[in-house]
């Protein structure tokens, strides 16, 4: 069986770098896989969800921007998703343009996430460049065409891939700039004895960091309504690495909240403390047990 | 003296909507004050801090799709501005267009997140259509121009202003849509006995709901690092409106947090809670203590 894998395209975007990433690993279990490009976040997710797809890599939070809110909100209302691995990829980008100098430059195109890393950059060497967003990094290509007074920013790959000129690299404003992704499937779906079962079984390796990603709302108004489901963690040495909350989209003001955990929900101290945790929380999800990959 | 006020430009934004509101107030109490729109959030609230301008309205939370981040990270990094009064301004997008029908509109634009607001209507009413970003809702109303295969998506006051039919409204996917706008002024400036003092005065009158907000981080990898600060509000029975994470933009996992309590710095409990605060974080700044404000 070939594994299909949906990301946020055209090719050339930072989503499909990871998803050929997790392909390669994949084949060096022997595993095949096909890449699927989505023209979004949500409608990738929406395919694994629908089952036209086996997996979606989709990212999750950067380390200069912070959340990728869409990938949250879709993960906590399609509810039938299930994290199998994390992947970080080094993020640099670089200024792509057939115009032979900075001066010849009107407007700059990218996604905003990458015109936000930039803007230190921006503001010094392009000050007076319009800056115009774009649905994804390789969409901006699309408007270099013939004309010498627009660029774009996106990855040294996508210039290689569409045969496009660096002007400038790298263009981010700091240095330890990366991206983390989720590889997701539906939670009821089972792919066998694949390379994929080899790849999560390395969960369970001594020494592997393991995180766990949940999702819980509280009740309202109530002075530390999040401090008794965070105290869950903290008395059992949980260290809790990251939390988000976001809108309910009932109110202002009514939020859920998203934490990573490390620990493996398999194990009965963790699970001990998620049932302790449904007693302070309205609703609770439990989005996966995962390992995180570094990609180079 | 006439104050200055700052917003997201052009007029018929989301943000001029909210000064305008704001300026009203103002007049109420016999201030007179000019709006100055700037192209950028950032530049808005660069603005501020440099005093080209008095204040600066600028949105710091959706009901739908959350936080402004770049609000909050320029907040943090200027590190010298003050929150005056928070604004709480309904928002209900329309469909504007030259077309006469759906069926002839191939392109919709606007800012990111009134297309992300808008999301279950497109889908249903405009499948097929492209969905182009924008620098916000008043710039993609420069794309309609004469070309009727072109829609955008604002508000009924922008469609007014720049005299354009509305073809649906409203369209947004949650009736319950509100955007939270803070005024801010630099730190250190006095403006005076003006009607803005006594706009601030109002804090003190009883029954008004006082919001201190402040950011903070806490030491990196301990277990229940961020519960003690919590915990610091939640035993003196203050109640926690808001928390937020953001990354510190020095390495992936590592945040800085901006939360909401419903208290005024000035109590000395709250003071004495804010002093044990500092014994439980790294950095710690507080950004002012206002009320808010509801525009009908």
């Amino acid at each position: 069986m070939t594994i299909s894998v949906a990301h946020l395209g055209p090719a050339g975007t930072y989503a499909e770098m990871a998803a050929v990433a997790f392909s390669k690993k994949l084949s060096q279990f022997g595993q095949k896989s096909i890449l699927c490009p989505y023209t979004s976040i949500a409608q990738t997710l929406w395919a694994v969800s629908q089952e036209q797809v086996n997996l979606a890599v989709v990212p999750v939070e950067n380390s200069i921007e912070g959340s990728v809110t869409i990938t949250l909100d879709k993960l906590w209302q399609l509810d039938i998703l299930e994290i199998q691995t994390a992947l970080v990829l080094p993020i640099s980008h670089g200024l792509i343009s057939l115009a032979k100098s900075f001066e010849e430059i009107k407007i700059v195109y990218s996604h905003p996430q990458a015109l936000a890393q930039c803007q230190g950059w921006l503001e010094k060497f392009l000050p007076q460049v319009k800056q115009s967003p774009a649905n994804s990094t390789t969409e901006a290509l699309e408007h270099l065409e013939q004309d010498y007074s627009i660029a774009a920013i996106a990855s040294q790959r996508a210039a290689e891939l569409y045969k496009l000129p660096i002007l400038a690299y790298p263009i981010n404003d700091y240095p330890d700039n990366c991206t983390r992704f989720w590889v997701l499937k539906k939670g009821c779906t089972e792919m066998g004895n694949s390379a994929l079962k080899l790849i999560i079984d390395t969960i369970d390796q001594p020494g592997n960091l393991v995180f766990t990603s949940l999702g819980f709302t509280v009740p309202a108004n109530e002075p530390g309504a999040l401090v008794k489901p965070l105290q869950v963690f903290a008395k059992r040495k949980i260290n809790m690495s990251r939390i988000e909350s976001r809108p309910t989209k009932l109110s202002l003001g009514d939020y859920l909240f998203f934490i990573d955990i490390e620990a493996n929900s398999n194990h009965n101290y963790v699970k001990a403390a998620i049932e302790e945790l449904k007693t302070y929380t309205q609703t609770l999800k439990i989005f996966g047990s995962y390992i995180l990959m570094t990609i180079s």
